[in-house]
C-alpha cells in the first residue's frame, strides 16, 4: 500500500469520510449572539440543571452527542470509536460524558485546537479501515474554565483588553465511512509552535504563529493557495490575533482575504463585551457544526479549511514562567469528494 | 475496502506496525527495584537538572524519546506523527517535551493507559497507511503528581495501605510501517467502565472492572482466550487491583494464569514500601519499553497482551464526590506478523 500522506505534515484521504451528523449546545450568552439561529440547543442558564459546573460541562457534551446521533439516524451503540476532549485537568468533561454510553473511547487533550485533532484521527481511522462510525465530541464552559484558569467566577477579577471570553458550549460530529457529504479531504496536523509569548490572557498571539505555520504547512504539502477554498476558518485566535496570522502571512508573501475567525464569528463586539472575542474548544466546535456544515449543506460554501488552534500550557506552567506552546490542525471539508 | 474492525472494540492491523526502537529513561528509586537492568537511563536525582517537577518531567520525556529514535536509528525529523501523553494538568510534561522538535503531535489523556491509547491510535494510523513512522512516548513524575493530585512533597502526608507510588519514569516507542517485530496485530480499544469506587487511594479497585471489561472483549472479539499469549500484562492494577481483576474474571469463567501487572514488578514490595505497588504513566510505559520487549527481542516471550490501565478522575470530580471512572486498552504483541 502506497502512504497517503504527503509532504511533511498532511494525511491525504484517498476516501473521505463523510459527516453523517453534526450538532452544538451553547450556553446563554452564546444564544444571545450573532449565531443564535445555527445553534441546536440554547441552554437557559449555564447550570444544564447540574450542581457544579464541571457536571454542567459534561451534561452539555453528552447532549451535544446525542443531538449528532440522532441527525445521523445511529444509536451511541453504532459508534465504533468516540474522540473526545476538553480543557478541564484530566479532561473530566469528556471522561463523565462518555463513561455509561459504552463507545471505545479515545481521549484528547489539544486545548482549543481539539475538534481539529478529533476530526482528524477519526477520519484517519475511518479511512484506515476501522469501522464505519467515529464521534467527536468536545466542549468549553465559561464557569468552569473560569474557576481553573483564572479566579472563582466570584471574584470579580477585572479582564485585560486582549482577553478572550470562553464560549460555553460543546460540538459533536458524527463521521460515516461512507456518505453523501460534506466529505473531510485532507488533514494537515500541526506541529508545537511557540514564539516566546508569555501574557496568558493574549492567547490570540500565542496562537497565531501555530496558525501560520500549519496553513503553510497545508499549501506547501497540498500545492494549494488560498484561493481553492472559498474560505479559511480559524479556531479562536480572536480579533488581535487574527490580524496578527494575516500579517505573519503577508510576510511570507501569502495573500488570505477569505479568512474567518470563529472567535469574532460567534459574539457580537459591539455589545457583548468579550473584548478579543471568544474561545474555547467550545468556541470552533460549536460554530464548525452549526454556522459552517450548515451553511455547506445549504449551498453557501463548497471548500473550507477548518483550522483550529490551541495553546497548551497551564497555570502552573504560566507561573513557572514558561512561555505558551501553540498548535493548529487544519482540516480540508468539501462538498465534493474528489476536490 | 473492507473492514478491519472484529466484534465491537478490535481493530486488526492487516499489515502490523513493528516496534524499531523503544527506551525509557526512570527515577533514582525506580532504578534501586528489581528491574534496574531493563532501564536505559537512571537518573541520580529526579530533578534532571530542571528547576521544577514539572520541567524535569519534560526533561525525561524528551530523553526517552530521543533514545528510542537512537534505536530506530531514525532522526526525529523522519517521525511522521508523535502521540504523546502524561497525568498533569493540560498535559504539559508532554506538550513543553515536544515543543521545539517539530513533528506533528497528537496530544492525547488516557492517564495512566495512555500508552495503550498512543499504540493503538498509532498504529492504526500507519497500518491505515499515513506514513512511515509513528512515535509514542509518556510519563509520570513522583513529584509532579503528589503536587498536583495529593499534597505537596514538604507535607509529609501519609499514605493508605491501598495507595501506590506514581513511578517517575518515562517510556517511548517508534513504530514502523515494515521491520522485523516484535509487531502490534491486534488493538482492542477501552469503554469507560465506572463501578462507583470512590476512594482516589484505591485506584486498583477503580480500574479493576475496565481492566476485566476490556480483556473480554478481546477474547470475544478475536475467539482467543487467555492461553494464547505468553503472558497478559497489565498496567498498574497493583497488588490489590490485580487480585480482583482475577476474582472478576473468574465469575465469568475465565481463568487467567498468566497474569502479571507493571505496578507490581517495577518495585520490590519487601525493601521499597510502595504499598500496592508502582502507577502512573511512566510505569507501564517504562516497564513495556524494558523487560517485555527486550524479553520478547530475546525469544523469552512470543506474545504478549499489553493492557495499561487508567483512572479518569480528577481532583476536583473527587472533592465533587463523584466516582472514578476506569479504562483499559489491550494491545497485542507479537514477534510474528502472521499470529
Amino acid at each position: 500500500m502506497s502512504t497517503k500522506k504527503v509532504g511533511t505534515q498532511t494525511a491525504v484521504l484517498a476516501n473521505p469520510p463523510s459527516f453523517a451528523g453534526h450538532a452544538n449546545v451553547v450556553g446563554k450568552k452564546e444564544g444571545e449572539g450573532p449565531l443564535a439561529e445555527t445553534f441546536d440547543y440554547i441552554a437557559e442558564d449555564d447550570t444544564f440543571g447540574e450542581s457544579t459546573w464541571e457536571k454542567s460541562e459534561s451534561a452539555m457534551q453528552k447532549q451535544a452527542l446525542s443531538l449528532a446521533l440522532d441527525k445521523a439516524g445511529q444509536p451511541a451503540s453504532n459508534l465504533d470509536w468516540l474522540f473526545a476532549g476538553d480543557l478541564l485537568n484530566q479532561c473530566i468533561g469528556s471522561s463523565y460524558a462518555a463513561r455509561g454510553q459504552g463507545i471505545p473511547f479515545f481521549g484528547l487533550y489539544g486545548a482549543c485546537s481539539t475538534m481539529g485533532e478529533g476530526l482528524a484521527l477519526a477520519s484517519m481511522t475511518l479511512d484506515g479501515g476501522f469501522g464505519e462510525w467515529a464521534g467527536v465530541v468536545v466542549s468549553s464552559h465559561f464557569c468552569s474554565a473560569e474557576r481553573q484558569y483564572r479566579n472563582p467566577l466570584e471574584y470579580g477579577g477585572q479582564r485585560t483588553p486582549t482577553a478572550q471570553w470562553t464560549v460555553t458550549g460543546s460540538g459533536a460530529v458524527v463521521l460515516a465511512r461512507e456518505g453523501p457529504g460534506p466529505y473531510i479531504t485532507h488533514v494537515t496536523v500541526g506541529k508545537i509552535v511557540d514564539k516566546g509569548i508569555k501574557d496568558a490572557n493574549n492567547m490570540g498571539a500565542a496562537m497565531a504563529p501555530a496558525a501560520c505555520d500549519t496553513l503553510e504547512a497545508h499549501f506547501q504539502d497540498t500545492g494549494r493557495t488560498p484561493k481553492d477554498y472559498d474560505l479559511i476558518v480559524t479556531g479562536d485566535l480572536g480579533s488581535l490575533g487574527s490580524e496578527l496570522l494575516l500579517e505573519l502571512l503577508r510576510r511570507d508573501g501569502i495573500q488570505m482575504s477569505n479568512h474567518a475567525d470563529c472567535g469574532m464569528l460567534i459574539f457580537d463586539p459591539q455589545t457583548q463585551d468579550v473584548h478579543c472575542g471568544g474561545s474555547g474548544c467550545g468556541c470552533s466546535a460549536s460554530v464548525l457544526t452549526g454556522h459552517f456544515l450548515n451553511g455547506m449543506r445549504a449551498g453557501r460554501w463548497q471548500n473550507i479549511l477548518f483550522c483550529p488552534t490551541g495553546a497548551l500550557h497551564s497555570p502552573t506552567a504560566s507561573f513557572q514562567g514558561e512561555s505558551i506552546p501553540g498548535i493548529c490542525h487544519a482540516i480540508a471539508i468539501s462538498t465534493k469528494k474528489g476536490k
